[in-house]
């Protein structure tokens, strides 16, 4: 039995403001898609909530047992502009080729740095990353299908999605909880009325001006897509033109992913998605993150601590542990205080984790009770994961877990107390949430290798110092190796050691 | 004064098959391009090769204060088929879309590959990676414009090339030195010659058959660019319809950069690339790499040492200095006594960057004679990479200064000897093509941290034992590090340790 059947899950849909049963179009395959970075500029710590969000999403369903198709586009198609002087065009189309500025330069730059921010944070890449600039005709065709649809008019050489037609027979605003009529009344006259014939009226297709740098054929004159179609373009051609899960933050609600489902609706008559989920935002000290207020902070800033509201580096699973902390749908409140209580606790699991792979079993006197808290625990780990991915809960059972490992490590417990099939399961669950689910790794592991073996010899050492009773040598390697940060401790099966910074 | 200019560099030009001073079109702007991965399987040793080969010109090139624009494509039209069965595309059309294979997520599967591959080697980025199926457009275009320039004819939904037509008033076949009318006379007549009208006329655009997934409109209908056009369109679009310097492998020679040359004049009215360079084959131990033969070596198999012909993992590191110790035109026969032989000179030039920092600088008796040796040497080494990447002699000179640092380090010369601008001169030459050009890295920087705690420490504690004349004490400690592969080396200035493995 799959483990989706045993766990079933749940998430919250946007769209029905509801929890709902999670049922696939045609289960094992699961269509996922997720609207990815804007590559015009460093990934920031907002993008860092959003790759940890959906990573873990990701990697539930296929932990489940889906065969996830994960769709993340690349938003390249920017609007860079050349210098266009009194003379025109001129300027720009006698310079040199490779003088002049060139858009996919700076996408490939912010494209590398999200991705390595991506693997920093050991997010798995999706199985497609489309971009908009690579799916130009799709956009197109789409366009075109809108049109002969009747949602959509052309003027001056761009086209506009006509939302008055549209929002007649459609539920405009379901997603959003806004209201045309609410928006219209709303905006200023003066506002956005060039061409389109009402102010919210959104742009398909782009004539593009003369210092538009970005620029394709089109039946309408050469120009570049608007923002929203690519996703409705993208997300159809991979996934088809029903699929089941559409993911972004909660900022995208309006207007991208209302435009999305009018556009989906315009194009092939069905919005499409089955499900769209929204994860929350992300505030600095209770603070919205923008550049003007001087927090705005990013990635490679927090993994470097250079940053002025940084009391100190953090790492990218300190990151990735804090964010998880929170439920997707909550909030989070990037504090120093949080990251260092974060960073402990990251710690205190990788311990535990560490401390399990040592336990060696031996059968023992049976303690029914501590066996059925285990299985229970063991369960309760993926019902709380499958309850709309409760990562939160699901941590406090780690943590629960986590205890009963140090007991049996200490020697509180005995471990043969539980079942060789309990003690399994413990084994079985507990890494495979943390790591395989959580995405959580060992920090340390690149360092291991000779630090390992220069410290079994100082352990060697001070045993045999401790043996002789030179006490004072065998102190003097325990205090030392705790001044630069290394732990030794006694144990029944000898000493071992943790790491610290 | 640029070091372009103090070291002009001159390179092996495949076109005029002899070396020429290198004179971009717009100094210091300088557009590079190169035949980038098909991503439809594993990165393999080849791609290692030229990975590495053009890193170190995209490094040179910066390094010498040129600004490069270098595009590297990804070319992921692929093959891949979909079952059609007696019942022809209905099977197909009908199956969901998530069921049915998308050859984007096998070209996100072997790019990511791909990208890992370069950032283990420590390869940069390139400024743009273009993608075929991201400039479907563009190569229309291209084809269109060949088409009315006469250079190409339609059959039945597909384009080619005219060959005949252009060979008449073109050197076709001077890259390579293939001539046209000897492939012709050496082809089979039952071959090729289905729509074509002559064997060797390539395909421009190919009208895709009922299973072929990737699949684009057309004015010629249904189908998919052919392989060689991605290049030439990629390569106008970002560098210009003339741009300086154009690389690939020599198996690459014929027939796609003759084809390249043919569309871009059949385009455009000129072949476009001033400079074209190449780069050699690799063998494994004398052969050919293919499947068939059973050496075929991925770089994750390399890296992890678990292929039946390796006697160990090598790093990457060690596969690139071992990939620059020949020269980028030469074969490189990639065997396990090489690599052994790369990984010890790797960790020599290591060990001497390291030991450099080290060194501290007070002034001394002049040694006119070695002064002078040193600033030759510091010239050499510049003089070397500018005559055509002459990697292995550069590495020479690396070696040479290599002992210079030693000398200085065991006192066999001192230090003093050199004037200070001497000393600055050999520590920044040094570094810069150690790390900067050659883009070596010191592999074990990771694990350094705690390790580095440790070590000082065990250090102290065998002073100590020698200075108490407790000789069993210190030899034991120096004889286990031995034998976990740390060995401590005992100097004017104190113990200092190395890392072996």
């Amino acid at each position: 039995m799959p483990l989706f059947e045993q766990y079933p899950l749940s998430l919250y849909n946007s769209m029905a403001r509801e929890k709902q049963l999670f049922e696939p179009l045609a289960p094992p395959f699961v269509g996922l898609y997720t609207c990815g970075p804007t590559v015009y500029s460093e990934p920031h710590l907002g993008h860092a909530r959003g790759l940890i969000t959906w990573d873990l999403v990701f990697r539930y369903l296929r932990h489940l047992g889906y065969r996830v198709r994960y769709v993340r586009n690349i938003t390249d198609v920017g609007h860079l502009e050349d210098e266009v002087t009194d003379a025109g065009e001129d300027k720009i189309t006698k310079k040199a080729r490779l003088e002049r500025l060139e858009p996919m330069e700076v996408v490939q730059q912010y494209t590398v740095a999200y991705r390595k921010a991506a693997a920093d944070l050991n997010a798995l890449s999706p199985s497609i990353e489309p971009t908009a600039s690579g799916h130009v005709p799709e956009q197109i065709q789409a366009i075109k299908n809108i049109l002969s649809n009747g949602y959509a008019y052309e003027r001056d050489g761009s086209v506009y999605f006509n939302l008055a037609r549209y929002a007649a027979s459609h539920p405009y605003g379901k997603l959003s909880g806004k209201v045309l009529d609410d928006l219209i009344a709303g905006s200023r006259q003066t506002e956005g009325l060039n061409q389109k014939q009402s102010p919210h009226d959104f742009a398909l297709w782009k004539k593009a001006s003369p210092e538009h740098i970005m620029r394709w054929d089109s039946p309408w004159g050469q120009g570049f897509p608007g923002w929203h179609i690519e996703c409705s373009a993208m997300s159809t051609k991979y996934l088809g033109e029903t699929f089941d899960l559409h993911g972004g933050g909660m900022d995208l609600l309006f207007p991208h992913h209302e435009a999305e489902i009018a556009q989906n609706v315009g194009c092939c008559g069905n919005q499409g998605v089955r499900y769209w989920i929204h994860h929350n935002m992300l505030t600095i000290e209770g603070q919205k993150m923008a550049r003007s207020l001087g927090n705005f902070i990013s990635i490679e800033q927090v993994f470097s601590g250079n940053h002025p509201l940084l009391e100190q580096a953090y790492s990218p699973m300190t990151v990735r542990f804090f964010t998880l902390q929170s439920h997707y749908r909550s909030p989070v409140d990037f504090s120093n205080e949080g990251l260092q209580a974060a960073e402990k606790s990251y710690r205190r699991l990788m311990n535990a984790a560490a401390a399990l792979d040592k336990l060696e079993y031996r059968a023992g006197a049976f303690d029914a009770e501590l066996e059925r808290q285990i299985q229970e625990a063991c369960h309760t780990l993926y019902r709380e994961l499958s309850d709309d991915f409760n990562t939160p809960r699901a941590l406090a059972v780690l943590f629960e877990l986590s205890s009963r490992i140090q007991d049996f490590r200490s020697g509180n417990k005995v471990l043969g107390g539980i079942s060789a099939d309990a003690f399994a399961q413990l084994q079985q669950n507990f890494k495979a949430v943390l790591f395989d689910v959580f995405g959580l790794l060992p920090e340390t592991q690149a360092q291991t290798s000779k630090l390992d073996g220069v410290m079994d010899m100082l352990i060697r050492m001070r045993t045999e110092a401790r043996a002789s009773k030179d006490f004072a040598a065998s102190d003097r390697i325990r205090d030392e190796l705790l001044a630069i940060g290394i732990q030794l401790k006694d144990g029944k099966e000898g000493t071992t050691f943790s790491v610290e910074g």
